[in-house]
């Protein structure tokens, strides 16, 4: 996608460095950092320069294959090991790291030592390029929800910026927007975190017209008649098609449904988890009340700063996801094309 | 109500001079201002020392009082029609201002110059005293349906702050507590101007068991069976019994109806303008966009400083309030008992 005019992905290599953009200064400052060893690109994913599932999963091949180029002849198996642990304990719960960095370690298992190197980095280049192609076909599919002068709601960062490119719920936008269309996208600004600042950064930069609202807002706009489609993207879904998603999903899935309004879940096929059947059965992470009694933002002179802006003495329950049950859900995105939650079996790979 | 232990009211009169906690400090720090005339008196108004309909009226009387007690004899009723101008100039929506000024203005109609100084501080103690009166009743037949162990979601600040004593919204949870019912109180936070930080404040002053959510949590905690009873304030009703409210309001109802929960709302019978019969014919007030854009708050240094959370560039829509169907109503809390949204004309003065 774009910034500042120029084509970008979130994350890639060149020259044997990992290159992505800090996403830990975004909205405010755009940067590409460059990381030299796989360790510095676990440091990277530790640190949430990079956020995401198909973001984390990129950055993670990318950096195992580093720890594969950098790896001594006489030690070689060893020391990709000890890499691949570097960058596996970074963000232990995310799917999509652990994906890519047992995909490029059974590739590379027997291989010749020299020859090691270059499936490696192939692989870590197929991982990103995957992710790309997934986020592409879904914004194809998912346009053909998207009429002229649609008016659409979202939630949270399920852009580009949260996978290697494109992104997921945001994509069927731009693509709509490429073809032509008008659209107005309403950014629910997705508190305790605000990634809905991440979503209107990307938007602004590829010119899709949009305004930020309170989360308050959002049963409001679509009662007076200002929402003509709701999609986000998912965490985790379960095969019966219940979806987990940044807190707040399920209460927009309600307000849809009361409002005769069509909701959407985009996401690659890869989030469905055919192991579970209920989204009973998903966990929910509990983050820490910080992120509700304080705020981060930008103060008059341009740092970073965090402002209390709770009572000292009162305390936070920050609930990280929601589970919204299939009965709420129009219909689920993938590269694959669009299903409805009872239909999700058709996806299921035959093992 | 209690502040570190002392009770206060919002706003009284001592002296000739008008006390008020300065609101803007709060919840941050607690601070009793002194004003001495009706000019400091209205400015405090104007620059929202004390909000709140109820708190705003207590306000607007006594004010009105000192412009009666500064008046001179030679030029008595110039002096105080000029003080009630600067009044009512303050905040020119709020219907309990000129419902006070208007009650003390006409008790002082010809009635001789010193005579009327008494009437006129005896007339603002009573619009005081009436709507403190009326908040209690509200907490008297609002803590009949909160049953020992009951746990209750509640939406921006209708307490204590916001009248001269007791609330609304808050008034039958301190009735409840008192009454010896354990209750637990999830605050929404009510972005965008957090209003929910006054609730946390005011219920930590009075010891009752709270946590902080992010407005976006307000739905699944509804869906985990955490919320047995919703509890909102009122702007203005309509006689269909249909209700604005801030921001946020609509939605929570539209969630209670789907999880089965009550939802009722708080307001004395003078909220109720039996002039409309629907909610369509309540405007809605759209507020600057900068109350989205960025967040005020307390620094590390213990400043008080706003941050910038949106990016350059993005703007946002502020929408103050929403209008709650009244199908979606379980009940109104008045001062003269709870009635279903239809029986509202039983409440309609006789002209």
């Amino acid at each position: 996608m774009n910034v500042n005019g120029h084509p970008y992905r979130t994350v890639w290599m060149e020259k044997g460095a990992v290159k992505m953009i800090d996403q830990t200064l975004l909205p405010h400052t755009f940067k590409i950092i460059s990381l030299p060893t796989h360790i510095d690109t676990a440091k990277a994913i530790f640190d949430m320069k990079i956020r995401g599932a198909g973001a984390i999963g990129g950055a993670a091949g990318y950096g195992l294959a580093q720890a594969v180029l950098e790896a001594p002849e006489d030690n070689f198996l060893d020391y990709v090991k000890k890499g691949k642990e570097n960058i596996e304990k970074t963000r232990p719960t995310a799917r999509n790291l652990f994906y890519a960095t047992n995909r490029i370690f059974d590739a590379i298992q027997g291989t010749p030592h020299t020859e090691a190197k270059t499936v490696a980095v192939r692989e870590a280049q197929a991982i990103a390029d995957e992710d790309q192609e997934n986020c592409r076909n879904i914004g194809l599919h998912g346009a053909k929800l998207i009429q002229d002068g649609c008016t659409i709601q979202t939630h949270c960062n399920a852009g580009w910026l949260a996978f290697v490119d494109h992104g997921t719920s945001l994509s069927p936008i731009y693509h709509a927007t490429r073809e032509g269309k008008n659209v107005f996208v309403y950014v629910n600004e997705t508190r305790p975190r605000g990634q809905g600042s991440l979503t209107a950064w990307e938007l602004s930069q590829e010119n899709v017209p949009h305004v930020i609202i309170a989360d308050t807002a959002a049963g409001s706009l679509m009662q007076r008649g200002k929402t003509d489609i709701v999609i986000t993207g998912a965490d985790r879904i379960a095969s019966s098609g219940d979806t987990a998603n940044k807190i707040g999903t399920y209460q927009l899935a309600v307000l849809a449904k009361e409002n005769n309004i069509p909701f959407y879940v985009a996401a690659p096929t890869t989030t469905i988890d055919f192991e579970i059947e209920s989204g009973s059965q998903i966990p929910i992470e509990e983050r820490s009340e910080d992120e509700v009694l304080f705020m981060w933002g930008k103060n008059d002179k341009g740092e970073f700063e965090r402002v209390r802006i709770a009572p000292e003495g009162s305390r936070a329950l920050n609930l990280a996801f929601d589970v919204t049950p299939a009965k709420l859900i129009t219909g689920i995105i993938t590269e694959k094309g669009i299903f409805k939650p009872d239909e999700l079996h058709k996806l299921k790979p035959h093992s």
